[in-house]
């Protein structure tokens, strides 16, 4: 059965998260990708300067199952002249480095189009490859700080507070994906190639298209409101419960008169002070104090199961690790198994990556590949870009330095 | 010049978020989106409950642009005819509704593929199309709970922290795009469609791809740790100055020498706290201390610009709204004008819309058409369906009922 992307082939200059979550994804729908590093190796092996077996550290095995790996130093002539030729044997090239690097190793897009002329090229960067802070260095972070998103989230009047993960590496990585697939597409209806340029800082925009649109569109400005809800229903938040925290959204009048009834306390709906959701929001912190004293007879998993039972749309807040617990998620094979070689693999539990994160009704994502070792794969690629065995020997012999 | 989704018809039955974003990406690559609306429309034209002028309130504007709006109540036979006519004309389906709508309509996959055999359908919803989960109600809060995404932001140990804007809602639309352009060309290389089914829960898993791989691959856990970055330097972190506050990201040695160079704080370099990275890590309260002291003599654009101009990476914190003024992001024309007629023109200020947040060589994202009105094309759709204009006057004079 084929995947999408079967015999679709990516070269991958990427590293660290953005570039290789964006031929995740590739990879995960057939595409055969090849990873070109230095003989140090993408620093995700051994993240945060942690040693980890055979280089293959949960960080790194998470965004580079089912790629092949081959090394290369691209300071030397006979290394790049093995880039080139990937160049040409390849469909899409990958790359994060600063802008200006790819060219000035003779690897930019003009020189790639030279080699190959319906490439598909890809540059992914913190800031793009135009604008004034192009050369700027940039991180999640940074990134998070200078976009907004640090502004969104908490209570009103509270300090910034970033994303405790680096989403906009991952959204940045997804986008660049959809980008080459898109552009892959119009190669196959035109025939030509392209040059994307996916930023971070762009990326970041883009994702806030809830607030931002608006922004745009009519000057609305976004405020912080905690967990409270957009329709600011006192009811449609974040709770303590007797054990653990629970997320509901009880807005229209019918869901808030069935949220009483199974906190039971009919009371609620007769009480003056919350006849209507004016009145509700106009005295929310007394209602508040009301759910809460409600919730602390039952753990925040008791009141899911009551509240769903009943309609109430309710959510226990659970740490990630209790979702992909979930009889749901388990039924949603939203994961693979990975094999990893011999001493990566004891220091494992039962290893699994994420797979693609949707379903399609055939030819689904996924791979039963492990993930490379550093330069697993260079003397197979070298052989099937015909170069002869004693090139290859002469090749792998010299120790390749980090580019 | 034609855009990469050029002459792809997409029949969109979605409203609110997740889906109207994945057709979106659509539509700005070129696509014919036509939306299907009950005569009361997208409940995005009003969001919230505010009356919009001519029903294009922000939020719809937002993710509508350059669609198409047709008027259909699918519970009439001879709307539903016409839906099926459209499937016949469309390429791709997208909807959004609850699982098994669809199907009770007689516009599942299924029936959609009787009609034209190569369709690619595309369900999102809030748990998928399978699983125990399935029919819950969800809202991007409830899913923020139940994921495991409010446990990732904020200081250590403090209660649960939504991410202040949909986040999930957005992952979802473009997850769902990237699945549909990823069919689309498969059906290019095989001639077979298929149904894909894009859930909001599987995204927040995906989106968590940085933490949650690492759980999965060697059961790592990840903690809360504010705004300290990964590496956990001291000063790799927010900071309040005379004016805003400022991210920044000196972790190596070098990094820490030049901040407190640019700080004019020599001292700090030889103070024998914070000699190495280890120390500075024992000492973090004392650092942060130093750091805020020297940052209170300047306001945190001053910081950014000195910092950078030394190599230390650093954003100011700022607004989305002053991060669109930046000139970077005015130079990287990451938004496009939008033609709101008369009374929502006025509205509004100088409306413009977010693009696909990424830029093509050529053949680039982007629309030049209006947001629609509800039903604006219904006339128009139903004459290229090939419906005489009686029979186009007998749909149209019936007003439509929601479905």
């Amino acid at each position: 059965m084929a995947q999408a992307l079967n015999g679709i082939r990516v070269l991958d200059f990427s590293h660290v998260l953005a570039g290789p979550i964006a031929t995740n994804y590739l990879c995960m729908q057939g595409a055969d990708v090849v990873k070109v590093e230095s003989g140090k190796g993408d620093t995700m092996r051994n993240y945060g300067g942690e040693s980890h077996a055979e280089g293959l550290g949960p960080s790194f095995v998470s965004v580079n199952t089912g790629k092949r790996s081959i090394v290369l130093d691209l300071k030397k002539p006979e290394h790049l002249a093995v880039a080139r030729k990937l160049v040409a044997w390849a469909d899409v090239v990958v790359e994060n480095f600063r802008p200006g690097v790819m060219e000035r190793l003779g690897l930019g897009y003009e020189a790639c189009r030279k080699i190959r002329a319906d490439i598909v090229f890809c540059s992914v960067s913190g800031f793009g490859q135009s604008g004034p802070l192009k050369a700027n260095p940039a991180v999640d972070q940074i990134i998070q700080s200078m976009s907004g998103l640090m502004n969104l989230s908490g209570e009103p009047g509270s300090p910034a507070m970033r994303i405790g993960f680096p989403v906009v590496d991952t959204f940045t990585g997804m986008l660049a994906s959809l980008a080459i697939v898109t552009a892959l597409l119009h190669r196959g209806r035109t025939g030509e190639g392209q040059f994307i340029d996916v930023a971070m800082m762009d990326a970041a925009m883009v994702m806030m298209v809830s607030v931002a649109g608006p922004y745009l569109v009519a000057g609305v400005k976004p405020v912080k409101q905690g967990n409270l809800g957009y329709s600011k229903a006192p009811t449609a938040d974040t709770f303590p419960t007797a054990d653990g925290e629970i997320t509901i959204g009880a807005i229209r009048q019918d869901q808030y008169e069935m949220l009483c009834k199974v906190i039971e306390r009919p009371d609620l709906v007769i009480d003056a002070r919350f006849a209507d959701r004016g009145l509700r929001r106009k005295n929310a912190a007394a209602l508040r104090a009301e759910v809460i004293d409600a919730f602390s007879s039952r753990t925040a998993l008791e009141w899911e199961q009551l509240l769903n039972d009943a309609g109430v749309a309710a959510g226990a807040v659970r740490n990630l690790w209790d979702a992909f617990a979930h009889p749901h998620l388990q039924a949603r094979k939203l994961t693979l198994p990975v094999q990893l070689p011999g001493e990566a693999a004891q220091a494992g539990n039962e290893a699994r990556v994420l797979n693609a994160g949707f379903v399609l009704g055939h030819d689904n994502p996924g791979t039963d590949k492990p993930p490379p070792r550093l330069g697993e794969h260079s003397r197979e690629i070298l052989q099937e870009l015909g170069y002869r065995q004693t090139e290859i020997d002469r090749l792998l012999a010299e120790p390749a330095e980090q580019h």
